[in-house]
């Protein structure tokens, strides 16, 4: 008989392995008798323990039948599980669902963040994180105190009491928003939110309105809940009302700072937002992204602020104003909206991690998370003010800098090229070790100019200059610059 | 004009509130002019500066018009957003989707754990996790390890490759199954693993088996997602491959121990349960949830180790083996549907928390975890014997116990009385301060018979002799035991 073992881990096991392989592969077939565990041990150079083991194991499972001494025989099993065939490659045994058909049609090329940033000098790519020793010593400590008091039973679906009412404190303050914590639902990161929403709020067929360009990450999950999504043009003073198609269920707006270009929603378009909302009975999705990091003018508040009928839906993430790895966000509801956002979050994953909830509550409870923010804003304006001068310096007059006074990134407009011009000095610049985002992936409808999101939270003043020295270089090279 | 100010936060940020609420309910008219700021600082007994400083931040967002010096007037904002109403119920100002209703409808009654066990003297329901002064300080060390080396940006949407790596080698050795890191998805939780099969692998009005009884949140999201639900008869062996219907897309199945009778299906049944798989093109969910807590007999390899065409799903939780308020699990995907997944899952959440898939990790890498398991294997051992002698103590002939010989809890079957009778004594003893959980929720036809389910993994085996001292008295109070 012929086995061969795999060398992986303890010799029993890989020998019960080789020898389920062989009768459900029905290369020991069914009734045939297999070797004396002596005869075998011998051909396999092992100890008769190791075979004894083995067959003991297989007879418990039903592979063999007999007893241990009066033989062991292949029970009928192999050829019915595996008629001699194999399923080695890709091709799915029963077919994927429609949502998984457009799942991967709607993230197809995107490249998943911790994979694309390999091999890049300097990545000036939107989303990277603000790195910060501060923060990274402050979080540590928050996380070990946590760890002390650590709960081990199923946390509160809903999210930790005590970081829902520290997240109310803060938005009263710093946004203008005024929740109670059973308005407030933890999340694990915006993404969670545009999924949640695409349950709760909407069925297939629904239509879903986007600032066109957006957050490409709602509009992906929204296609593949098999939800219409429609744009809706954006100018220097973000989403223009007027361009509202008649009838949607929801829509999805950043008034605060319009993602990608920056521009601040002005009072009187809120207002005409919030009537289109009421006329249409549409649900409003206020992402409130980086509404933190203002270095000019005054922030204002909140579009929840003036929701007085229980329209809108303000979200708010941890990964701008802390990192990414936390996958921690939260989302203020309308009170009529508590109970199914409640059961639906309980149905998906019975509630996000409560380490970092508990840790981040105490963060926020103890001072050191506006300390943060506040030393953040620093940061990002020095970091703002370099990626500027640099921009100036190093781009001359390739691109159009929309500065939007805000966030961790801006958009610099190609004067000339297309989109494909663009497309090519970002895949230049990659060859060249530096990551570029394009703005084109984020609209439905690519009548916006070329252009480029650029992210400064992620690198020092320096870096920053020696980056768009290099993204000068580039643009020579692509001869989108003289 | 009357302005009453909520007394929170400073006092130009009460001020603004205030007359933003006056000018959005039309208190404060359009047009009309607002006191001088000197009038209203004397008026509301705060400082002029108060008063400018909230006159300057509306005009800057636009609810009032005109200079400072020069008078301020209302703005046409407040009768346009809100005509004079609030919408201060519960009633929605749009309609929830057919999922939020049937999520609502399936979660209907359902105690979300963390509000449950309030008052509770003992705690004898499912699910509650085994309490380990050893694990806790294990933990943490873990955690501090993994929080010094804390990574802050996105994860791998997939998993943590170290933890994947780890995931496989332990499956190999202790479940058969022969996983490679590319493979594996890691979630958050199990429940997540159900959530993301209601979209990859299944549309509306597909139909999925499940086991009954069968583990209640599978039931639940499956239901809330719109697809149908079919119950499979279960005996002491486990599922009746005889009672699977003709044609379903999924079945999910508990093959090392089901859930929640505890029978362990034997070889023969999970050949057929392969064979009706092929016949009728459906996917295979392994849940293996506690598979890796046996008391007696040696353990059956996983179904998964007999998947040769790529079918069977297999998944894990960590709430089971470490605790549920880590929120990770994971799932062994064939190779067809990794695309797919992975996908799903970054549209869903975009990867789950970084810090614990690190520190379980390393807890896997240096031996920790396994000598976790080693330690609560004996010590549920020990509490399952408590119990079992408990039972037959204080419970004398009112129930018969079913002997899975593994896991964290049993079932004990009423051996007179109705359900209702049942769910009697489960709401007697709540008031007596001990917590049960009836089966019947756990069935869609509820043709089985009466019963509990018995968790002893939350006590040390003093605090169960006396819970089962109170639970004979609670028989006896509700006239089940003579």
């Amino acid at each position: 008989m012929y086995v061969e073992l795999d060398g992986q881990g303890p010799r029993y096991a890989q020998l019960i392995r080789a020898l389920k392989a062989a009768i459900l592969d029905a290369r020991l077939a069914a009734g045939s008798r297999l070797p004396a565990s002596r005869t075998l041990a011998r051909e396999l150079d092992v100890s008769r323990n190791t075979v004894l083991a083995a067959y003991e194991q297989l007879q418990a499972e039903g592979f063999l039948l007999g007893r241990v001494g009066s033989g062991s025989y292949v029970a009928d099993v192999g050829s019915r599980v595996s008629p001699n065939r194999r399923n080695p490659g890709q091709a799915p045994v029963a077919p994927l669902s429609p949502f998984a058909r457009r799942a991967l049609a709607s993230t197809d090329g995107v490249r998943i963040p911790g994979r694309e940033h390999a091999g890049l000098r300097y990545n000036l790519q939107y989303g990277v994180p603000l790195t910060n020793p501060a923060l990274a010593s402050a979080w540590r400590r928050e996380i070990n105190r946590a760890a002390e008091r650590a709960e081990f039973d199923y946390p509160d679906a809903q999210g930790l009491p005590e970081l829902r009412a520290r997240i109310c404190d803060y938005l009263t303050r710093r946004r203008g928003v005024d929740a109670q914590p059973e308005d407030v639902l933890v999340i694990s990161g915006t993404q969670q939110a545009f999924a949640l929403a695409a349950r709760v709020l909407l069925d297939a067929n629904d239509t879903v309105v986007l600032e066109d360009p957006h957050y490409r990450g709602a509009r992906q999950i929204f296609l593949a809940n098999g939800l219409r999504v429609r744009g809706v043009r954006v100018d220097a003073d973000g989403l223009v009302p007027a361009a509202l198609p008649p009838r949607a269920r929801l829509a999805v707006v950043t008034p605060s700072h319009q993602f990608p270009t920056g521009a601040l929603l002005p009072l009187a378009r809120r207002v005409e937002l919030l009537e289109w909302a009421a006329a249409s009975r549409a649900w409003l999705i206020e992402d409130d992204y980086d509404g933190e990091f203002r270095f000019g003018g005054r922030p204002l508040a909140a579009l929840k602020s003036l929701d007085r009928d229980g329209r809108v839906i303000y979200i708010g993430s941890f990964s701008k104003t802390l990192f990414p790895a936390l996958r921690l966000g939260y989302m203020v509801l309308p009170a009529s909206l508590r109970a199914a956002y409640r059961a639906a979050k309980w149905l998906e994953d019975r509630g996000s991690n409560t380490l970092e909830q508990a840790a981040l509550a105490n963060f926020m409870a103890n001072g050191g998370f506006e300390r943060h923010l506040r030393r953040a804003a620093q940061t990002l304006r020095a970091r703002r003010s370099a990626m500027l001068a640099g921009l100036a310096r190093h781009a001359g007059q390739a691109v159009e800098v929309v500065d939007s006074n805000a966030g961790m990134h801006l958009t610099a407009w190609l004067r000339t090229g297309s989109h494909a011009d663009c497309e090519r000095l970002a895949a230049h610049a990659r060859e060249r070790g530096l990551g570029l985002y394009t703005i084109a992936p984020y609209a439905l409808k690519v009548s916006l100019r070329p252009g480029l999101l650029l992210g400064y939270a992620g690198l020092p003043s320096a870096d920053i200059e020696a980056a768009l020295r290099l993204f000068g270089r580039c643009l020579r090279e692509t001869g989108l610059l003289a």
